[in-house]
């Protein structure tokens, strides 16, 4: 048997054990048609229906109401970033960037190739993200298209507590690394856009929420395929999705949704992130986290130790130990466990565990 | 047991039983890792080295040569009618487009929001595209940017024997339906793209095989995330790659190898293709091969009864016999077997041996 693994990666992460089962039992024959769910045509009445359910169980998980329509599209978190401003900003028309970390600044960088854009609120100074700007501190534009937030950062570990009131302008937000942690007020969005890879799913596909009015407004003249609306209007069928990736999606929310739905899992989520934080604070300071309280994530918890060298040291200890997954994103350095939906209580106290005896072997 | 199926679906198609039954037997502990290869960071040694093999897979299945780029995007081809676009066109440039069938048509659409177009050449009259133009037909522009070509149409079932001279006008192609079929000159191309869901991998992968000097040609003002060359530079690893599509693929393609390469498979291809066109032209007119004999495709075969109400029932019946995936395209009707490289000659000989009970069954 293999050993036991905690996998704590940033994404592509861990997925829920049940939902890999499931695959692993009918990978050859889904559901006694003699082939693979990947063989069968996206037009045929097996993976529609798998498709639907998806889109079904996600409007129920997150209680997403009728105003809003629910897409499933590829290339990643990263490519909405572009499409969200092709959709939605002409080079007359500008929008709000709140820059809390890399993919903030990212999202905004391709949004200049379509119109304005301007920055509403920073999440510390220079190129330390060590905070979530409060409401006082944002400075909004009344006439932007839209407000863009990050609602989690994986590499700084901040994570908005509560949303932004943008007041009549349209929230868009990016929720990759958190969607699903628990439920939220989905009506304050106009449009919501997460890669499937840390909470949901696998790589290769990414949820979008976006409100019926909103997609409306959006710009005709970009190709068929950028169009939030052609996706609404196909039912998510307008070219081949990714198949098996919806597949895995909707194994994954049949999981979530066993298991009580979201606020069982926001229990659960924060139950994790207080025994990390727990020992990070107890520990005298050995272990130290860089993120303001206030601002600390739920999802991607990091910490760092007295030197960079005990960083590596415990970084390839805890992986021989089955804790993987643990180096900080390369352009930040120290320790980051991402503990999404799939990563399992006890799986955060074997790294409790390990970080006290980490700290009693290695004195500072 | 399941019975035994045929699949001749047009994409998502059938999948080589040993790259599923790999896939299976490793799912939930990818080589001891005690994780499945989609939980595994695209940053870690265990799924780069997947992805290196798949892109080293093609180069050698495909002989690329150094001058060529392999990439491996997302969005399907559809995305791919936008982004070859954005990516050459400008308002004052112009690409050539070949139309043979409804993607070719989709393609240029697409192409109308960057720069301007032109119909270098058509396979048929109106909607009906049943031939593939010739060299002395074709129109070209030697100022175009481009010209635009579909290899294969997998709607009309006709297919390029061999490629139009374009002279010193960059060539691109969309393969998506005939990729790997067999061996061919990619040092001919300036651009080929493929979605990977018909001859190479399940849905949600695309192929992007690009001329270095081409590509640096590309447009610098359009998003990164567009740029054929961010995916360059950053070994399709600027965003997080779909990583279990592209470790199918991989599975796909070794099973390519192991057969013998792309020689073999196209004699395998010819086989399928050469029996099913014998059981057409075979029949004393009961099925009827629509297409010009010089562009029948090798992948899609397609044919007619002497009535609808015959095809339907052919198709149903067929379905029942596990011969699955025959209805032709919702736009044009009829009959349709895709013989992709999966599709065995068994299971194109039972397809067979199906025509000629049922023309037996059912006088016209």
């Amino acid at each position: 048997m293999a050993k036991e693994i905690t996998n704590l990666n940033a994404g592509p992460a861990g997925l829920p054990r049940a939902a890999l089962e499931r695959a692993q039992r009918e990978l050859l024959d889904f559901e006694g048609t003699g082939i693979s769910i990947m063989e069968h045509s996206h037009r045929g009445k097996s993976y529609e229906k798998v498709q639907r359910e998806a889109i079904q169980l996600t409007r129920e998980l997150m209680a997403v109401p009728d105003t809003h329509e629910i897409l499933l599209v590829q290339g990643g978190a990263s490519q909405l970033f572009a499409t969200v401003p092709m959709n939605f900003l002409t080079p007359d028309t500008s929008a709000d960037y709140v820059l809390t970390g890399t993919w903030a600044k990212k999202a905004m960088a391709e949004a200049k190739f379509y119109g304005k854009t301007r920055v509403a609120g920073k999440g510390g100074e220079g190129e330390s993200f060590t905070r979530i700007p409060t409401q006082a501190e944002l400075s909004l534009d009344p006439a932007a298209r839209y407000v863009h937030i990050t609602s989690n950062n994986t590499i700084a570990g901040t994570q908005y507590q509560s949303f932004p009131d943008v007041g009549r302008v349209p929230l868009v937000a990016d929720m990759s690394s958190d969607v699903m942690w628990r439920p939220i007020d989905v009506s304050k969005f106009a449009l919501i856009y997460a890669g499937a890879q840390k909470n949901i799913g696998p790589s290769g596909v990414v949820l979008v929420i976006v409100e019926k009015a909103f997609m409306e407004s959006g710009r005709a003249d970009i190709p068929t395929i950028f169009r939030f609306k052609t996706h609404a209007e196909n039912e998510s069928m307008y070219n081949t999705p990714p198949t098996f990736g919806i597949y895995m999606m909707r194994n994954v929310l049949a999981v979530l949704k066993a298991e009580g739905g979201l606020s069982v899992i926001e229990a659960k989520n924060r139950e994790k992130s207080t025994m990390l934080y727990g020992a990070i604070d107890g520990s005298g300071g050995y272990y130290r986290s860089p993120v303001e309280v206030a601002a600390r994530s739920h999802m991607n918890i990091v910490w760092r130790l007295p030197s960079e060298a005990l960083e590596d040291k415990f970084a390839k200890e805890a992986e021989a130990a089955g804790l993987i997954g643990l180096k900080g994103h390369r352009s930040v350095g120290g320790l980051r466990a991402s503990t999404y939906n799939a990563v399992s209580v006890a799986g955060v106290a074997r790294l409790v565990e390990f970080m006290h005896g980490f700290q009693k072997a290695n004195p500072a």
